[in-house]
């Protein structure tokens, strides 16, 4: 069934109104008719499925029939400070990224980033993101779109750190050396609701002195695997195994 | 460093020659010396440390320094069987798979496969995918390369599976229901050196009727998480999860 996110003031008690871009695609689009069922999401975590009433100028109106419970969201919140790849790669990044349970992303300018995102231009990188972000959380059937941070420096990356339960990065010299990760450790000591961090860097990689100013602020150098993985592929081995950690192995246990 | 991967014919007791592509990509791109050092894998679980002799013709003499130890193959083999889906996610699927460490790739005719191989270019959409697999395998230091299996029909595939140790199949309908997968169970019934076949659908998903068929043929239907993934995700989140669990948990366990 084809789901929106809905902005929360756009709800009341008995319905909701859809305006703007999904109310022309559930017109044009889907050409969608009165009594023809939708789900609408608050992007506040509820979703409710709802049948169509009326069609007015732009908007479409329709009513709640019941609310819906789901788990398609992870119980730790995983924010990705990616690094700026080259080419389209933060599209894939944040599309499937928001199909394997990313929490938000973070665009941040490294030493050996290829790709320099313009000042003036980057508002607008960034609001495309979001899009991609908005549309990967419908289909994936997400009841939270992850939100795309505004770009930042590796300072000012370290200040908005603070906020979060856990700091880790994710540094491909632990792989190289053959060290194993302490990916599992750093997940068996998160609890449900609280915040990682996973700063990942560019096709190059982090520079040691990135990587030391990340650890002296109180990040986790962690391994992502035995294999070197493309900037690209980090953030969704990082999540997929979040995934398993949290949504597959723990909720196995606590039935 | 640079690896290249040389058939084990190349190699004898003392070095290795390089022909071919590799031999010129050493010579024309990486402009390398005599006395330059790169590794050598032979595609069957062997890396060595090599220093450059000398350039014969269109061939690369090196002498081998030391044997590589390495820990970048997945104890168990994973085959990704895919229903062929749009465009060039083919090669997303076998570079990003190669990446996470799957064993080998058939492509397969699905009932709802949109983009259909024509017969007479096949092998040579095979070739291509086979060469992404070798590249990514360098890049990812890997010491085997996938293989790339010719196009199949269902029948074909099913008559194919019966070699391998474990059958499953990942069925959306699974996760939509908000039934867990067996997926950790799947993966602990596992013991080195085992064998896995995982079908995944290509974008609308498998039929009824192939899922019953797979089924009857002792597949196991398997969810992969709780959020809907898109076909050329599926293959990642699974891989990543086998990495998660045998090579990063029960490593743990074994120091």
């Amino acid at each position: 069934m084809q789901r929106y996110f809905v902005p929360k003031e756009q709800f009341d008690e008995s319905g909701v109104r859809i305006t703007g871009e999904d109310a022309r695609h559930i017109r044009r689009v889907m050409r969608m008719n009165v009594a023809d069922t939708i789900i609408c999401a608050n992007n506040k975590g509820d979703a409710f499925l709802c049948k169509i009433k009326a069609f007015e100028d732009q908007s479409v109106i329709a009513g709640i029939e019941s609310v819906l419970t789901s788990e398609s969201e992870l119980p730790v919140r995983i924010t990705i400070a990616q690094g700026i790849p080259k080419g389209d790669k933060f599209d894939t990044i944040v599309q499937k990224g928001t199909e394997c349970g990313a929490a938000a992303f973070i665009p941040f300018h490294s030493e050996r980033t290829v790709s320099v995102w313009q000042k003036e231009k980057s508002e607008k990188k960034r609001l495309r993101l979001q899009r991609i972000a908005k549309e990967a959380s419908e289909q994936t059937h997400r009841l939270l779109i992850p939100e795309v941070e505004p770009l930042m420096t590796l300072d000012q990356l370290l200040i908005f750190s603070e906020r979060f339960t856990c700091k880790a990065v994710a540094y491909e010299e632990t792989a190289k050396a053959g060290v194993q990760s302490g990916l599992p450790s750093l997940l068996r000591n998160m609890k449900a609701g609280n915040s990682l961090i996973m700063v990942i860097g560019p096709e190059g990689g982090l520079s040691p002195n990135e990587a030391e100013r990340l650890k002296q602020s109180g990040f986790l150098l962690c391994g992502l695997g035995p294999r070197i993985l493309r900037t690209e592929t980090a953030a969704l081995y990082l999540l997929s195994c979040a995934s398993y950690h949290f949504e597959l192995l723990q909720r196995e246990v606590d039935r």
